[in-house]
């Protein structure tokens, strides 16, 4: 548990929150802020800053709680499908540094965009493979 | 393998793609379409649909594989971070039926928008929470 972090004193139960899943790895509970409604987060219960940084048995413990919570989200808000998303690190979004996933929701014509495509000039998606690779 | 599914073919090497990471589990490629350089798509390489049809063992492996293959996308565009991202179902933007997570490196002031945050009415979060807890 890290002292400073508001995501370790709800797993705590030190501060509320609509709890809806908990298993000895993870614990789910709605976003106050949502951009849909019935939008969740799952968190691992041990402190990791990012998901970079987590265990995979905590990683395996959340996808698995995901399956279960994202279908009783679908059917308890009536939607057609969800989001499931992880802002790693601040140039991504992230705000919270405990590792957590979004479950947003979905509606047909909820008017939520996706980002847009872009295209790769000639050659520059090798060069972008070699350099991944080199990197692993 | 469904013989109708493009990323199967890609999987079996039916389809040319670059693939920048392949275990026994799972395959990477770079997404054709990139909201950034580097988009990158991890894909188990057992045929299903969404990731609530996939097995917790290729859910496990996607998780391993998205540390690695996500930290060397950062090295090699020098991104900031990145996101994390499945699309489940129609309703939320999927296109291809075959599992897949999107990793999108980002960039400080790339200009990519998250989706806005609303607010609950008072009691609507309470009454969420208990429909979901009755459909787990």
């Amino acid at each position: 548990m890290d002292e400073n972090c508001i995501f370790c004193k709800i797993i705590a139960g030190e501060i509320p929150a609509a709890k809806v899943y908990e298993d000895n790895k993870v614990v789910a509970f709605l976003n106050i802020a949502p951009t849909n409604n019935g939008h969740t987060l799952i968190v691992p219960k041990n402190h990791s800053i990012d998901m970079l940084e987590d265990n995979d048995k905590d990683l395996a413990a959340v996808m698995k709680a995901t399956k279960k919570v994202g279908k009783a989200i679908m059917k308890a808000v009536s939607a057609g499908g969800f989001n499931f998303i992880a802002n790693t690190k601040p140039a991504a979004g992230q705000v919270i540094f405990h590792t957590h996933f979004h479950i947003i929701p979905r509606f047909d014509n909820d008017g939520l965009k996706h980002w847009p495509s872009g295209k790769y000039e000639k050659g520059e998606i090798e060069s972008i493979k070699n350099r991944i690779i080199e990197k692993l």
